[in-house]
């Protein structure tokens, strides 16, 4: 009934690249990793597939994601499994689709030196809701 | 009578997070926060309503803030106060509505180590002016 | 003759802020320092006209700029004088004007502390070419 | 025959820099540099064509790269040399060209002080699909 929420349908993160830590952290939160933060504000669930591209062999995936109606999933890289995990120290990139309008950010941590370093960006979104 | 200003009617910032600062900070400027900087270029108020999303729990909102006529208003996510505050060390997402069009751009201090780090980006704009 | 190069003709940057350098350094290139990185890729030159918006005063400006038609300037905001200088340790946001399309990047070199921050981001876009 | 991916043929980015480390690093990935990440989710080869601008010469180029079918390549500016190196400590954009849609974001790695800075962010699409 009520109209689409904000965002896109398909989404793209160009430049994916998980580091590999030197040494173990205690704190998860510390840890490098890489998040695909994922907003459905709609009032019905979205159903989200990956498909991760590399530069030397055909794309992983379809991995599959659920963000539940009006909430948010910031959806660790590192987590993915199935298929197969997301390899380290690899250069990558994602295409995101969903079969409602959802809004992506995509944001680095990258600890691998003491001081840590941040990245974020809005991913690329194609056409409108 | 003049023409819209630049912007959009509708924002959000999926990547949101205040860091917890493990030690207090005497310099304000430098404590672990993050901020919705809000541009009104109209030569009206600016009337905007935030609805902050969760990934376990309903939206929490409307927070209201104004911005006057052809001023910027950077604020500070850690500032909200009604209906709630925004949980620290918690992932979050926002959506920002306003009767004008606005800019809205999304940034990040994270103090929690020795050497800061920052993010920004352009939030996600939702159509046109 | 050629079709209009690529950007847009109006830009906006929410999150402005020049911090405050509390040590003198001796590299101008790691003095904190906030830039508008100009592209005219058009085979004219482009005139820019900046307006700097405050929390709590009117406008400033115009400043104006001119980038030659096939260039790049990497605008200092630090380095406006006329009308006036930008304030430091202000929050500011900056709407742009050009005459043909250009493209507008706003980065930061926060130096604050003994490691550097760097931030960066695609300014916002208004409408087409 | 399919669908054309998602992207768009002309991409920009206006804040190119590439800083001079002053000491060398052993570990490549840590050496100051700024990459162009091309993701070509098409079923063909991707024709990419860079064209360098800068601050007081005509532009460099055309510079020739191909992002295969279903691949993403995560180009080094720093590595760039036919028709010419791309100077160091030199303010640059490029403007990127391709025969099919392309997803285009632009990192910096800068490592001249101890502590690393890292930037991302989403280059600016020219048009749609």
């Amino acid at each position: 009934m009520n109209a689409p929420a904000i965002g896109s349908r398909r989404w793209a993160i160009a430049e994916g690249y998980i580091p590999l830590n030197p040494t173990p952290s205690d704190d998860p939160r510390l840890v490098s990793h890489e998040a695909a933060c994922l907003l459905n504000a709609n009032d019905q669930d979205a159903q989200v597939t990956l498909t991760v591209y590399f530069k030397d062999r055909e794309p992983a995936g379809p991995y599959r994601a659920v963000v539940p109606a009006r909430r948010t999933l910031h959806l660790r890289m590192n987590d993915l499994s199935d298929p197969e995990p997301v390899p380290r120290d690899t250069d990558y990139s994602v295409v995101l689709e969903s079969d409602v309008p959802i809004v992506v950010q995509h944001t680095r941590l990258d600890s691998r030196q003491s001081a840590l370093a941040l990245i974020s960006t809005i991913a690329y979104a194609s056409g409108g809701a």
